[in-house]
């Protein structure tokens, strides 16, 4: 085993982009108009070398020679003047197999690309550990905010409970609007497409497909188990109504669509979902508002944790870039690597079906005498305890608002089927999952 | 260059602790009972082998054979049998002599001494440096909170404008108390002793001196300047009245006291301080509640972010000290360490002479014709306008709060000073910085 010399630099590394688009652009231009305080901070010189880009005529403005620029990313990965591959291209494929070539050829990765480590991440992961190189993902969830880092790093000997975040600013924008001005989902959502914080096609964020992909990568990590984007159940937020935001935050709750991951040691297995909630107004993820995002983290011996800031933007993204280029260089220049999480022991999948939540339920019901008794008994039939009840408005415009205690989602499904049928509940207007809060 | 095959564990690096409270005996026993799914995930086999402790006749409930125990810190650090040394001792004799004898011998250290870090940390880490080894202190600021190794690694490329902390969990406990129930400093603070949230000496938290060492560590690696806490001028908590946290409640605004370190690039230097200040309630600082502790940091690409977490207690701090423990660990099998901050450009460090802030101030004042105009004359004479301005109460009962625009700090005392001998005001009662909320 040798170590460098305190001061010696080593060789440039020398790294190549496939992808150039704006998170790509910006990480460009850091890594070469901060050079040398990179070098002179992390003890590694980078150099951006080669960049693939998809059409050569775009007319780009990047601080390094067109020579630089090329349309075959093949080549790039192939190179023997590359040592490391960043790619920010998206999607699985090409990127797929591109990484997976770059790390067979023990050429470290840095991927943006959450599509690719929701869907591949366990995968391309194993590969890395074969090669004895890094591949590096911290841009792929939460955009600038540290989370893989301090999941990979700081808490190498920590026992993770539970991580619940808010991974999607569309979405997020779009509840916290909604929350403060009272208005509609479709209203809300077409003012955020005309503003650039939703797309034209929103059903990524809207549905919930994109927090499922950062919930699977960060169930693998926080878990140690290989958690695709396919074993996430997810439910968007296209259904929620203005009015139980309202009614929620009269209760003490904000509503948020979250990515949960969490162990269930009796089981041995992860439960990873995606899904709107109520969160008490206490509670730290409570005050994330508009497009930011941030990681929520429950730990055996650290307890409880939060990590936020920007979830997306270039600029943002492009950090979690340098930081993990930077750091996978370093590794490259010491014949060093950081952990692989997928080392770790392997649990099982959960699916949900036997979890517990604490609910909201609103029903539309006639307000006359016994209706609230026959809704209690259907929910009582089912062992649901209810810890609290709002009826508001009279006589046909009444509503039922409730708040159950912990109770298998199941039997509250069940409870909700059957008072939804009784004769004077005409409907069951929300149902959604509480948040509870231990030690807000 | 050599690299460990993927699998190869290496031999067991083997750990002295030099000290052995809370924190200690909780880092021991993590370290013991998760040996082995540290080893799986991490790649490195760690063993605590020695513990010097300072009376050998107490008894202690560790997961290690009594024959680990010795009273000789100096014969830990020396033993050929010690891989990696562990500093818990806190003070800075002798664990800064103990630390700086292990560098020496190049074997990399683990501290969890903010008061060693924040009177030599600079020289320390260039002595580590000089020794191609791991200097790690996760711990030393905000306990479990990951905010080290985020500043560290992956904000390399990052230029930071602003480091911002909630950073002394007494303090915090004590001004949220005061806040939410409206009670005296005075009350709480012997409330919260009763409860052992705060010392029976308590100067060290309320008087500002723990949270200046937290700044002098957050500024050095921030901005890679070497601040001492002597460097940092601090203001605690003991002249708050809970009045004007009511009276902040109404304008918008909570009672923080924060560490703060920002970089002004036109002095080129460091300005790290401590102080209570108004924040807005919009701000994420302002919902961390009790002894919770968070770091805000304002990036220029990555923009605002924050990392909450328990800044104190034995297991939030064990599991910083596990972190580092294993980073190191595996950096020494590997031959590598981390980057050094001592690499970076030196700034000056600034007295906040000519610092910026906005105010909030509170006179008591009689209500009486052409008070207001004489001292809106006095703040306006010294070029410092008001943003805000709200009288209450009559006659020799009133009051009058202003908050300011962004002025001279010198400007604004000196304008108080005027305001305060005026004819009509009885009492200077509150002088108190304001943190200007840009984008909450």
């Amino acid at each position: 085993m040798t170590t460098a010399s305190a001061d010696d630099v080593g060789p440039t590394v020398r790294v190549g982009f496939l992808g150039c688009g704006t998170v790509g652009a910006e990480s460009v231009r850091i890594l070469t108009q901060r050079r040398e305080a990179i070098t002179r901070y992390s003890g590694v010189d980078v150099e951006v070398v080669r960049i693939a880009v998809r059409d050569l005529g775009v007319e780009r403005d990047l601080p390094v020679p067109d020579t630089v620029l090329t349309d075959d990313p093949a080549a790039v990965v192939a190179a023997d003047d590359i040592d490391l591959v960043v790619e920010v291209m998206g999607g699985t494929d090409p990127a797929g197999s591109l990484v997976a070539a770059a790390l067979d050829l023990s050429k470290p990765v840095v991927t943006a690309n959450k599509t690719l480590m929701a869907a591949d991440g366990p995968a391309l992961l194993d590969k890395a550990r074969a090669a004895n190189v890094d591949l590096l993902y911290e841009a792929s969830v939460g955009g600038g905010i540290p989370i893989i880092r301090p999941l990979t790093e700081t808490l190498a000997g920590e026992y993770v409970r539970r991580v619940m975040g808010i991974v999607n600013g569309t979405t997020n924008y779009i509840l916290t609007r909604m929350d403060e001005e009272g208005a509609g989902f479709d209203a809300v959502l077409a003012d955020a497409q005309a503003l650039g914080y939703a797309e034209a096609e929103p059903s990524a964020d809207v549905d919930g497909h994109d927090a499922a992909q950062k919930a699977a990568i960060l169930a693998t990590l926080a878990f140690g188990t290989r958690v695709h984007d396919t074993d996430v159940p997810t439910e968007g937020i296209r259904g929620i109504d203005a009015h139980d935001l309202g009614l929620g935050r009269r209760l003490g709750y904000v509503v948020k669509l979250l990515a949960v991951a969490e162990y269930d040691e009796a089981a041995d297995a992860v439960l990873a979902r995606v899904f709107p909630a109520m969160i008490p107004d206490s509670h730290p993820l409570a005050n994330v508002r508009l497009s930011y995002n941030a990681v929520f983290v429950e730990g055996e011996s650290a307890g409880r944790m939060m990590f936020y800031g920007h979830g997306a933007g270039a600029g943002p993204t492009a950090m979690a870039v340098v930081g993990d280029v930077v750091d996978a260089a370093r590794n490259l220049r010491q014949g060093a690597r950081g952990p692989h999480v997928s080392r770790r022991a392997l649990h099982g999948i959960k699916d949900g079906a036997d979890a517990t939540s604490q609910y909201y339920v609103r029903l539309e019901v006639e307000d006359r005498p016994g209706v609230l008794a026959e809704i209690a008994r259907a929910f009582g039939d089912h062992g649901v305890s209810l810890k609290s009840v709002l009826q508001e408005g009279r006589e046909a415009d009444a509503e039922l608002v409730m708040i159950t205690h912990a109770s298998r989602e199941a039997d509250v499904d069940a409870a909700v089927a059957v008072a939804g049928g009784l004769d004077g509940v005409e409907n069951v207007a929300a149902v959604m999952r509480v948040v509870a809060d231990e030690d807000a």
